[in-house]
């Protein structure tokens, strides 16, 4: 793959955000050492694949049609352990068990390592309560059903396999070869890091949409371009200069390193993409302390990288736009970093919008958080899960 | 890549059309020499780059939007050679020299090679006459306009470069991901061949169509469907079988070995790509005899594979679509091995769609066609020709 160094950089603390990267060849071959050029580095297929062996693809699922998780599990790298984390019904029909089937049948013929569970596997929940991680369940003890605790059993399960990396990617996705490319994109930002702690978030060139003339290439969703305005007013608070840096603040297509991953605070619900930009800049931005000093001294980077294919996904309305916006911009509101000049702004669009309930128009809801499982034993989960879930090959 | 090996094959003489075959996995690592398993072939990054590294990708376009053309080269894998023949207009705005700016502006980025030039440039068409090769000009002595006619300087350019394989993508696409898609499928297909004579067709998994309700995802296109009929009711008649097994008459993207393309006559116009199934038929079918005993020894093959992607492309809307039925027909029809309860059956199905003119109720129009060009003096096309086009890089 070829794409572009970080030209543009906002420092914040130990924190580097860089500028959108664009990617220029989706196949560069071989390295063969030749330099491009200043400004653009060439991740050769040797050095995708071997960080492909060390990361795992999570894919939360919830009631998904099966042909588009079997082209997303197609458009998957080989070398990838991917993870399954369904949050289907299983009532009148088991949906979770069609995806089992679905992906034992797609595995027999590929030979890839891959895991499924139910996020609500009674065993899984107990496992949990049983090793403390009490911030992931609900009030039945049970662990919640948002798509953020998905990723994070995805996490752990990542975590427990023994694997460096974590990426996500959504299971509605109608083209394969842009979760292939999202994937190289993945590995070729951690082989552009400069540091053990690192993410990488996938800006979408175009999110077509259909139209009665036929499609339009728009750039920004709506949502999207709310959350990004308001986290670059937090940025930009703080470093005294303007910024449009933070383009990928929803984006559910992202990978992290478990350094890093294990130490974040997570929010629920929707505002989990954006939350984790709001936490890294509250825990290695430099405002208010850490305990973590390794991260501190060896920088933190988010990368966002945009695609060569234009997204192309299920549409599903216009039902969790309102929910979308309040969760984000509320996980900015809240966070302990965001000034009240910030607030404000955020309070004045989320009214301007009527997106707050009666009961909410003093401030919006904060999010419910989740524990960083940095100190979760995950031997214990293993013992148990390997019972659990569904190891399929 | 994991995709299918030949599971059912149509045996037509000296050549083989094997049936469509899927792809389990657009990336399938390293080859580590497992077997897979008896039906299902592991073709590793390493051997697809190396023939990838043999292939040239010629792009026909004529007035495609710019930014497609710019995806489309983001999705040719790097050690390709990338062909651009232009037949765009070159008034009131000359497209030609936008396409090779946007050419060179890539270029430049990734350090490719490639090559673009116009179609109807009086250097080629000079230098086509000089050797002959009448049957590509028109009566005013220029190369005549069709995407045919492009694709076979194309396929020259191909010779002339000292590539052994030539691949056709057109630049309509919005899927980068879907080109490198199949380039990857060319060279699967080479890789699994068993003879030098080699022609591998894409087969798309859907083409979705826009509707008021969202995308549908259909499976085959119009003329498709009536073409693929009457190609099988030509291989039924000899076989005495019925069969389905041609399902990409109409296909677009396509590849050859250069040493099978230089043998086969083309037909002009929008039947150029079901007549290279007719004609690999009359040459190698056993039917008539053939000059090329070579290829008969060695037997030739006809592969079709199910991508991946699904094909979004720009929608040309129907006016063309009379035409190529026609001309794809009409190729059909007039072929020397086409039986008379062929030609009826297909007499009858253009006249129950209104397809013919007055004119042409007794017969379809016989296709113009095109000579192999096996013989042509590609050395002294070299010489002329590299100044006339732009090798960019």
């Amino acid at each position: 793959m070829k794409l572009d160094l970080p030209r543009y950089t906002e420092r914040f603390g130990a924190t580097s955000l860089h500028g959108v990267q664009r990617v220029y060849e989706l196949d560069s071959g071989f390295d063969d050492g030749r330099p491009v050029s200043e400004s653009i580095v060439n991740i050769g297929n040797n050095q995708i694949v071997d960080i492909e062996g060390r990361m795992a693809i999570v894919i939360p699922t919830k009631g998904e049609r099966l042909r588009l998780l079997e082209g997303v599990l197609s458009g998957i790298p080989h070398d990838c352990l991917t993870i399954i984390i369904s949050n289907s019904p299983r009532q009148p029909v088991d949906r979770y068990k069609l995806e089992k089937e679905a992906l034992q049948q797609f595995n027999r013929f590929v030979g890839r390592n891959a895991f499924i569970l139910h996020q609500r596997d009674p065993v899984l929940s107990e496992v949990l309560r049983d090793v403390g991680y009490n911030s992931i369940l609900g009030p039945d003890g049970m662990v919640r059903t948002g798509k953020a605790e998905g990723m994070l059993i995805g996490m752990l399960l990542a975590k427990m396999a023994g694997k460096e990396y974590v990426g996500f990617i959504d299971a509605d996705n109608y083209v394969p070869g842009a979760v292939n490319e999202y994937v190289k994109i993945f590995a070729s930002g951690i082989a552009m890091s400069q540091t053990p702690y690192i993410m990488v978030r996938i800006s979408w060139i175009y999110k077509p949409k259909i139209s009665e003339t036929g499609l339009y290439f728009s750039k920004w969703g709506r949502v999207s371009e709310t959350t990004n305005q308001h986290l670059n007013s937090l940025v930009s608070y703080y470093t005294g200069f303007e910024t449009e840096v933070m383009r990928t603040g929803n984006s559910g297509e992202h990978c992290m390193s478990l350094k890093l991953a294990e130490l974040l605070t997570y929010s629920s619900g929707y505002a989990i993409e954006p939350y984790e930009i709001v936490n890294i800049l509250e825990e290695f931005g430099g405002i208010i302390p850490t305990v973590n000093q390794d991260a501190m001294d060896k920088g933190v980077e988010i990368m966002q990288v945009e695609t060569r294919n234009p997204h192309f996904h299920e549409d599903k309305g216009d039902d969790h736009l309102k929910e979308m916006v309040v969760g984000s911009l509320g996980s900015i509101y809240h966070s302990k970093i965001c000034p009240p000049k910030v607030r404000e702004k955020i309070l004045e669009a989320l009214r301007s919008k009527n997106m707050l309930e009666e009961s909410q128009q003093q401030e919006p809801p904060a999010p419910h958080k989740i524990d960083p499982f940095k100190d979760i034993d995950v031997r214990q989960l293993a013992k148990v899960l390997s019972k659990a879930s569904t190891y399929a090959q």
